[in-house]
């Protein structure tokens, strides 16, 4: 037997994926005490059973990573034999080269204290860019369930003649797999970035978005800058208002407005983290992805 | 060698612990990207040298965790041999047992979790209830270093005619051992515990009291429920305005106001938690303990 158990504030993922896994679905409780400390309580007996600890590791990422270890912790002290984590949004995925001596390599750090509390994980499209896959850095059975299917069906849906567009040259991986999917061209751009809030990105060929719709597409929109810019380059090369896809929507500072003054004709995210730009759904991915680690 | 680090928010911990272990001290640069995430780096060659990181594990225990273990992989990184630290106050030490069927006994998972991270650890006056001993929850080597010689100074030096007084039967180890160290008699009163923040306790009999001040001590004052209590208790029962003294200055509450309505003097901390009530230094009693592990 298989339960799916949902980190405070992604019930809905847990409720999807155990609809898809056709398993039972606990909410546990989790409170915080006065101090800030968290409590943790699953009133279940799971000897036996495999447990699966559903939820993005965002916002607060540490906390969330702390719940998801004292979760699966206190599903092995009730029985339950192994223990998976399907985190939709990964977080500690950007720091994974040192850029400077002495820095930290937090993803290598992270990914050795998730292996250490579950016995596998799956994630949505990891923000995967000096590093060809998570075998690097999470010594656990991993899995990654693409976007790129269920996003192509809502551009397929949503968008006229579109033209798939990156932002800078590591966004290739998700737009030429959208682009595929759905029988579009795709065009990536040239990005220089100078700091956390400061970007400068090339202006497309004019022939490449000539009479088509531009679909800016990128894994994590946080701050929004690269999607700004990406989108004003668009704009002053006389495209249409481009439609904005994140993966992830991280969104650190109030990026719909400007992407709205930007001219972009607006954003929509996967449901990996949850946002009132929501529109499309990874349940079936991730599904697929858990399937074939609990089958192992 | 050995090198001190402080977690930020620490510096003056670790100022003092570098001057009594007579070692280098460095201030690591963390930073935190617009999502949440942190960055750690250090820009110093480590190799060969044991490495002590200082820091109290609150407010924000979770992310306090995740600096810590990201500064000692850090360290590891650039040659560290080994690493300790040196929690003042050290978290989740609440819930170490099961009340309830199901709950996480997250006591013993933090404790896991810290024991992965580094080598060894000291802290002040954990909050040790129904476990004896810091052993039965982490499989490093462990210290305590007590507060108890220096808060009897300040009572010595600072309170006339001082009586101790415990508020509940898990303080009689603080409590005694400063009432042995400045030579002043003790009582420990009773408490019953209904909540977070709902406790009674019994009145201390009046010829305890009579004629003396009495030093209310606990270990943690978080909402400051009990410190309240037993301070409007002492009142009743006819006593002097009590002073009131905690080791960790947790204060997740507004507790100095209620403590000054309740009828308290004031109320003194130890320096664990950086706090403006803090006016006890348990800087030797720590670096005593750190000797100890760096001498293994």
């Amino acid at each position: 037997m298989t339960v799916v158990l949902s980190i405070p504030g992604n019930e809905d993922h847990a409720t999807k994926l155990g609809a898809r896994l056709a398993t039972a679905v606990i909410t546990p409780e989790v409170r915080w005490f006065p101090d800030g400390e968290i409590y943790v309580r699953i009133a279940e007996d799971l000897r036996g059973h495999d447990a699966v600890i559903v939820g993005s590791l965002y916002p607060a990422p540490a906390e969330k990573f702390l719940m998801a270890s004292f979760l699966a912790a206190t599903v092995r002290d009730l029985g339950a034999q192994r223990v998976g984590l399907v985190a939709p949004y990964l977080a500690f995925m950007r720091q994974d080269v040192q850029f400077k001596p002495g820095e930290g390599v937090t993803s290598k750090y992270f990914g050795a204290l998730v292996s250490g509390a579950v016995d596998w994980m799956v994630t949505v499209d990891p923000h995967l860019h000096r590093r060809a896959a998570l075998e690097e850095i999470y010594t656990i059975p991993t899995r990654i369930a693409h976007s790129a299917s269920e996003i192509a069906k809502w551009v397929a849906a949503e968008v006229e003649r579109p033209v798939l567009v990156g932002p800078d040259a590591e966004s290739v991986q998700w737009v030429r797999a959208v682009a595929e999917a759905c029988g579009a061209p795709y065009v990536i751009l040239e990005k220089t970035r100078r700091g956390d809030r400061d970007v400068s990105i090339t202006a497309p060929q004019r022939e490449a978005i000539e009479g088509k719709t531009p679909v800016l597409i990128d894994d994590i929109v946080s701050t929004g800058k690269t999607m700004v810019e990406a989108t004003r380059q668009l704009v002053a090369a006389g495209s249409s208002p481009p439609m904005c896809i994140a993966i992830h929507a991280v969104f650190a500072d109030d990026v719909h407005a400007e992407l709205t003054a930007a001219g972009a004709a607006g954003i929509v995210t996967c449901n990996t983290i949850v946002h009132p730009s929501n529109r499309i759904c990874v349940a079936d991915p991730i599904a697929d992805a858990a399937k074939q680690l609990l089958a192992r």
